[in-house]
């Protein structure tokens, strides 16, 4: 099987504006981890003429094509009658799929409109894939040795076609293309410092597809080694040690999980409870926090200081530092961080302060400027940093940087 | 001119799910706004041949191309070469875009890499579309009465030419084109419940196209005039009339801002200062808060109470009213409100309490079960609220939710 792909994306929403088209890529992403890498995307309206000529298109140079879009049961979901048409298809009703739908009503207590009928007529020559989070089959053509998907617009709906069926089925028809795909997620080194302490040792390892996927909270590394590869397991332990050697202290996972995750664990393995005061970070690091499912386990709570006053009379923070220093201060994120680690009683205290942009800066203290403090058993830790100048930009690594020094902390990384 | 538009993307890293193809909706919602819809989306490889293919098609189909992408110094960005190829153009050296070029990485102090000299190389059949935020010039091609633009894929350079260049001058091509696009935003009225209220009413209004663009946050009516009724002033005000009398206390902005930022704007206006105390809301509120630029002026800080015992500690909640209604209760919710109030100095008060989920559930508190107090003047008002089962979702909805409620409450809004 020649390994071409195209996603042909229908929907006026798409068009307008109204939706950002994320399940092309999704498709596109799971499609290139699986060693089935996506060629063309089109984009088209709901219409006959419009989904035709894509086909037509499409039909003359890719091998799989991926529709989503227009399955459901309103006026212009014409997906399936023009596919139908297309591929000189007869509608059929299916009772199984009629059953389901009911069903589905039934158990939250609806009766089933009668609109929803039509989902159960499907083209008499295509297989049919079954939806089991919504109401509209996904449905497979062929032609010769092409194969044709076509799957809803709903995210949740597509991207399980996707994985149970679109790639186990590409898998099946192309054994060759099987690739394995690994993330090294990494933060607190840009994407510039990253690539010249492995640039050298890359160059060993050209069987591998190795991209930077630079963001605002770090940067991910994703490597790719085709079906080949996968089972050289000794060469990937060399490509590992080469990468820990280099970056190691700043992996914090290998998995598709963010920092505050990976921190919650840590914390909750070590039966420790962490207490955040923040000033710039407005409450970002709390947000983050219990953002993971169970983090009340560890996470006590904190308190956004964002007032001068506020920092006092909650955190303790003694008014001399804040006229002798000023609010963003070594010495004051210090007091903050065994301030709030007092009130609540926890393990560790975790506090910034600085300036966020773009008002509140001085010659002394430009956009950017943030300390970070974290208190931890006898240690007493506080950080400089100096960021940019987008306000929602520095508050997010801000944030980030907070959680990786605590990450460090009790990790036993280094981290001055 | 036919209105026709089409929008080729270029760009491996769009084809590999890299990178969420947020450009191609931009200039669809932006082309959409101003009168000059986009029919057709096609996103193709850093390719000479893929790119020729999508001009092949789109020129066949379309009056105004958009092209993006591939416009950088390295060597795949090959975008210009294959432009000027396709038309017949030589590539010529631009003395004043390689002047402005320097000066760009003199001002940083930066001496320019040679690499750079190349973006000064523009086609000489092509008018340049000038770049003050980057390096790369964009281009406009003609072909008889078809328009050719092409631009770099750099979000913020792309959009200063969309709407500094691309707009203004499609304006200037196809006057009766014009459109004029206006926006209400709501939040606390669910799509349908807004669909309902104003349905029969719409009718009266066939002329205007009218789009519900419903967010976990709320619902925005979008509503785009074409030209013969932009001047209709008088029906316009009908219809305002009808949406606010239908579903006004809803509406909080008709700008393209957030709800924080309103009412940041009414606190101001009033001079009242806010203190909030979250509980299952996690920071997320006050890091809403203060992503607004100049925040502080009205937003004291607050308290992330998420153990009992901070609520009781830092907020003064009554150790009994937890051991008798629990946390997650009218009485709790009160006494947050005014404790935060208190302890801040601030005008008003505002609380959450609630389980995000998926764990902390009993029979009678189930996922989802939200209160929200406030405290403002002699007014202790808790709301409770029944939301969905997913966690990220339940913390954003009693955000917002938690921020109208102290707008309706300034506003002197109904906000039982």
């Amino acid at each position: 099987m020649d390994k071409k792909a195209e996603i042909i994306s229908i929907g006026n929403e798409l068009l307008n504006g109204n939706t950002v088209n994320t399940n092309a890529s999704y498709m596109a992403r799971r499609l290139h981890e699986n060693g089935m890498p996506v060629t063309w995307i089109q984009t088209v309206r709901d219409e006959a003429g419009a989904i035709q000529a894509a086909l037509d298109i499409a039909l003359k140079r890719s091998q799989v094509i991926l529709v989503t879009g227009g399955l459901g049961p309103t006026h212009d979901d014409i997906t399936k009658q023009v596919l139908a048409d297309y591929f000189r298809s007869q509608l059929v009703f299916h009772e199984e799929i009629f059953e389901k739908i009911k069903k589905r009503f039934e158990k939250r207590g609806l009766q089933m409109p009668e609109l929803n009928r039509g989902m159960a007529l499907v083209p008499h020559n295509a297989e049919i894939i079954p939806n089991n989070l919504g109401t509209a089959p996904g449905l497979i053509f062929k032609r010769d040795s092409q194969l044709i998907f076509v799957m809803p617009g709903v995210p949740r709906e597509l991207e399980a076609m996707i994985e149970l069926t679109v790639i186990p089925r590409l898998r099946q028809e192309c054994p060759e293309c099987r690739v394995q795909t690994d993330i090294f997620r990494t933060t607190g080194i840009t994407e510039s410092a990253f690539y010249e302490k492995i640039a050298q040792e890359l160059s060993f390892f050209p069987q591998y597809e190795i991209a930077f996927l630079p963001k605002v909270t770090g940067v991910d590394l994703r490597v790719v080694r085709q079906s080949e590869e996968v089972q050289n397991h000794e060469i990937f332990e060399k490509f590992k040690n080469v990468l820990y050697n280099a970056v190691g202290e700043f992996i914090y996972t290998t998995q598709e999980l963010e920092l505050e995750a990976i921190l919650g664990n840590m914390l909750r393995g070590k039966k420790l409870t962490i207490a955040v005061a923040e000033s710039l970070t407005g409450g970002l690091i709390q947000d983050k926090l219990t953002a993971v499912p169970g983090s009340s386990e560890y996470f006590l709570g904190g308190v956004v200081a964002y007032s001068n006053a506020s920092k006092v009379k909650l955190l303790g923070v003694l008014q001399q530092s804040l006229d002798e220093h000023g609010a963003v201060s070594e010495q004051v994120a210090r007091e903050m961080a065994a301030g709030v680690r007092e009130k609540f009683t926890s393990h560790i205290g975790l506090s910034t302060t600085g300036i966020a942009g773009p008002t509140g800066t001085t010659i002394a203290k430009p956009v950017g400027l943030v300390y970070i403090g974290v208190a931890y058993q006898s240690t007493m830790l506080v950080r400089k940093y100096q960021f940019g100048v987008d306000r929602l930009m520095n508050k997010q690594r801000a944030a980030q940087a907070g959680l990786e020094l605590v990450r460090r902390m009790i990790a036993g990384l280094p981290y001055e």
